[in-house]
């Protein structure tokens, strides 16, 4: 990336050097996520500004190439292992370093493809505390682990939040508008984590709606062109219910939230995982008299990673991931910037 | 009232009946609340129009004047008895009441003030459940016991639902914005469940904020003609930090809740009880980034009341009231609806 | 029930009369519990003494056979309804009771079939808001709802304790000690609540470890005559962990509960909802050094059993049920008290 | 230390060397502690072992004499600064250092002063991450410090399970039972969160409940040679109730866990701290039957003693304190094993 909305520059750079406590990743897949489009359109630009040139990819499957000398044996990490990377790297002394939550750091934290080392790029060093070895029968393909970083962690930290929040059970209904990237995924923790619940997938798009139905939502619906009465009416037939208990935002549009408030029942709660307007707004007195909650969830953090990794090796996660090359990486990002990509293209290297 | 945006009318009415289950309360005090006006003044017509013509009145203190013959004895009520009245009556059957939160309730619940009988009157007919008994010395005053119904209930469950999200203890800052009826009894919670938290008053009257500096406030920073950024100046150089850990809202404008959201530091939560514009907006990226929470919170449940009862009965509540008579009431209600009233005015009768 | 320790008499009683909020019943089934045994037995003499002759039952299915005159449109009841009912009455007055929880009532509360009407009977006057009516299909067999009240409601909220307390989900292994009753009902709960963790029974019979599997158990161990050791030797095998991170007690035995703390690893929580022993003994060290918890869960509130129904109304719940007749209802108790049901014995009516 | 159940001898041994990643801390005081009485007992020498000769301790202040080549500028440290010795060094790999848990570490965690470095030394090396520099105006007593990494820090983190609980509020109970080196400091916090909660004190000892008045408890009892149903009456007689809603039990003994769920009302919550007797026991049926629930706690993490630091920053902390000389030792470690040391004992040197 040599400057924002350009397209960015495939080059040889060096193999990076490590420091005592690093280990040299060598990267075998990269997801690419509408965030890494956002981050060469600008969005996050004001936020944390990358130095140029710069390389980007968070999503990061990987082998253990070299381990630095002050690695030390718990660890538990060997040259040939497989690994994924923890995204978020935070400078251990703030409160939430202290609570585990490192991609909410608020010292001098850092994410990886958004300022420190980036993926998109054959080998990477990382600090081990990071890496996490992937046990089980180490036969996962790359491109089915790299996305588990951020497309299958994001919406697994927020369905924890809504059954934390006590909205998920028998005769609940859960809804998860978005059915992208992340909402592909959303829709299996949805079922996974729903205890009983009715789950609901709102987008825009049949296809990736269709995604939605085959990976385990009990509905979907299409809400395009249609009124919040109209996906009322449409839950009503088939729920029984004209509202909600819980809704996953993984689209980040103003409309979605907004669908998302209009549908909740009593003392329902929306978590937003998506991030593409601006602002959000809704309507303050049903807020207020119906005790509605609006959760902001960030990612994941390396308990949450570990937990979604259990569940791939348990088999209990469907991967919706195409194989892409890094040559063409700058149509993939135009295509995710338009929405028109349906569940997760990763780059496979060598 | 005969009709909104009209002056109410005091007229002679007869003494209500009652049923078996249902006590007869002689009104002491009621007080005299914003959202009267706002019952007036209609911004409630669509959600819950009331029938022509009706009493309003929601925060009652009164005497057991009789009783029903199906009211048992385990209620505990005699004649005579000094009483509160809890205001909201849930209709029992939905997920909400079953939980205790008739305020929220989701069949045929109703409010006192806001449909069913109100308290601008000298006698009230109360499901005796919905009538909970002053223990204590029974020497307290109508007029202080009158508004913890609801002025000193919301601002409670609000600091609740604050403390159980796990915002609240030392080294934290809790800011509560809006300093009228409710946030006066506001500062004293923040002080009393935060756990050693510093309290700061966020409001654009002088002289509420001077009562909130008597009722405990650590600080008190004045936020008219003010951008978010002086405000945070001032919070660093009294706090040592820009931001706050947890905002309650009792102003319920557009502007107080923006400005909340401004201030808060990460995991931050935002607790809105105040009830004034139509909608609310703020902007997205920090929300979900550094997961933030808010949470709509309404009135009081049952149990929440006889915490606040208990908190007064043991002389752990500073009362800003001014005795008022039903004369007046139409002033009065529109002092409220400028927000010109500094603390809490209640019709005392008798 | 003439007398503790007595066999029961069947006898011939009139049909109870209603008061105006009260429905009559006609019970179509009644469950029959290892308590039943218990309270014949005297377990509960001195916490509840009933008063003689006295009908015990309190696992009833039925239909609505009249409706007392002050019972409100907003209940739903129409005569020939199916319901069942909520055994536990409270006295509103307590905090408990204004928690939804009126099985804990700490006022003057009682049980259906420890003191008020019991079901082993043709008919019951049950007050209108503890008869939850069956919707969906309504075909329902009456001896699969009675149990559900008791047998299916107790181990759902104990496994909504645990999942409550962060204890279940991916990479977690929930152990069920105990698979009577409540047991076959349990290792369902800890699938569908379980959130992706491994489900282990626990028991003592081969036969009721085989339904444990049947019902959803991924493995089982059988404990008699061994130590924990070998219990954590076995956990190993087939976990790859020698600790579990909750368990559910449904023995209530000493030697249960004692195996579950041994199992439990940092963090861990042990629900208990059996009760056969008087008392509980376990290590201080481990308990405090590694912060587990141990958690009292006792039957269900209406809100635990409407989504019982749920669930089973979606056809999610196995039923291990034996019809029985009222005539042997001696011997049945009897086999309750020596541990030799396999599922649940339900006397059905006419 | 030479040998379990020997005296300690005070020997010259060399300064300690450190790591690239760690601090040299002058130790400026030491607390004493009744568990390092129980560690050259050998109360814990089955589950941890120390390798001898060994020098204990673990309530460590001191001033930053030399700091490591790879320890980071955001640590904020500098020659000269005084920190504390935040004592719980988890290996940063389980799910409990995940958490922020380093005192519950499943992986090689260690603890000050019971298998690594121990604080009876006038030097320490220490990990950079584990020494917390102490803001404020600086000048505050080492000996005041010192203990709060233990004494100030367990209770604190108990009191905190007890308010998570929904235990602590107005018209609430909270015992402590105990009250030694822990329980002078419990008393407080149990004021300071107890968000209106009446306090009470359990002890066998006159002098030291006139400490646990002094520092904020509103009642006293003495249960030496005292029953349960005693207990009830006394409490009855200065609180109206028989029971309360939380207990904190810092003794650890066998007769003070009892009590303490004797005492316990429906729905109450003990949270164990104290650690003196083997096993606890306790009934069942009341333990299930009104929900109570037991909480083991230790010690504390590293955000929980950020926040008492912040307390006492803020002058909201009484110590209790007396300041003793490292050549007594052997005698105060007696003391303490009799439990005759009212507040704490510190060693202060220079």
């Amino acid at each position: 990336m040599h400057g924002y909305r350009e397209p960015l520059r495939i080059e040889e750079v060096p193999v990076p050097g490590i420091e005592p406590d690093e280990i040299l990743v060598k990267v075998t897949a990269a997801g690419m996520c509408r965030s890494d489009y956002q981050l060469v359109d600008g969005y996050f630009k004001q936020v944390f500004p990358v130095e140029l040139p710069y390389i980007p990819g968070h999503e990061i499957a990987g082998q253990v190439a070299d381990i630095g000398s002050a690695v030390p044996r718990t660890a538990g990490l060997s040259e040939g292992d497989v690994v994924v990377v923890n995204p978020s790297w935070g400078d251990g002394t703030c409160r939430q370093c202290h609570e585990g939550n490192e991609q909410l750091c608020s010292g001098e934290g850092r994410w990886v493809g958004f300022g420190p080392p980036g993926g998109f790029a054959e080998y990477m060093a990382v600090e081990y505390r990071h890496a996490i070895p992937v046990r089980g029968n180490g036969a996962s393909a790359p491109e089915l682990l790299a996305p588990l970083t951020d497309a299958g962690l994001t919406p697994y930290r927020g369905l924890k939040k809504l059954r934390a929040a006590g909205k998920l059970g028998p005769g609940r209904t859960v809804a998860v508008t978005g059915i992208g990237g992340l909402g592909s995924y959303a829709v299996q923790y949805a079922r996974l984590l729903g205890g009983g619940a009715t789950v609901v997938a709102l987008g825009r798009t049949d296809s990736k709606l269709a995604v939605a139905v085959e990976n385990g939502a009990d509905h979907a619906i299409n809400t395009r062109e249609t009124s919040a009465e109209a996906v009322q009416d449409e839950l009503e037939r088939v729920t029984g219910r004209r509202t909600v208990d819980a809704v996953l935002d993984c689209a980040g549009a103003e409309a979605s939230v907004a669908l998302g408030f209009d549908l909740l029942g009593p003392e329902g709660v929306l978590a937003s995982v998506g991030l593409m307007s601006d602002r959000v707004e809704h309507r303050l007195f049903p807020f207020v008299g119906t005790e509605l909650s609006y959760l902001g969830s960030f990612w994941g953090n390396h308990n949450d990673l570990v937990e979604v990794l259990a569940l791939a090796d348990a088999g209990r996660i469907k991967h919706n991931v195409t194989r892409v090359k890094l040559e063409d990486v700058n149509e993939n990002l135009e295509a995710l910037g338009k929405g028109e990509v349906v569940g997760r293209q990763v780059i496979v290297f060598g």
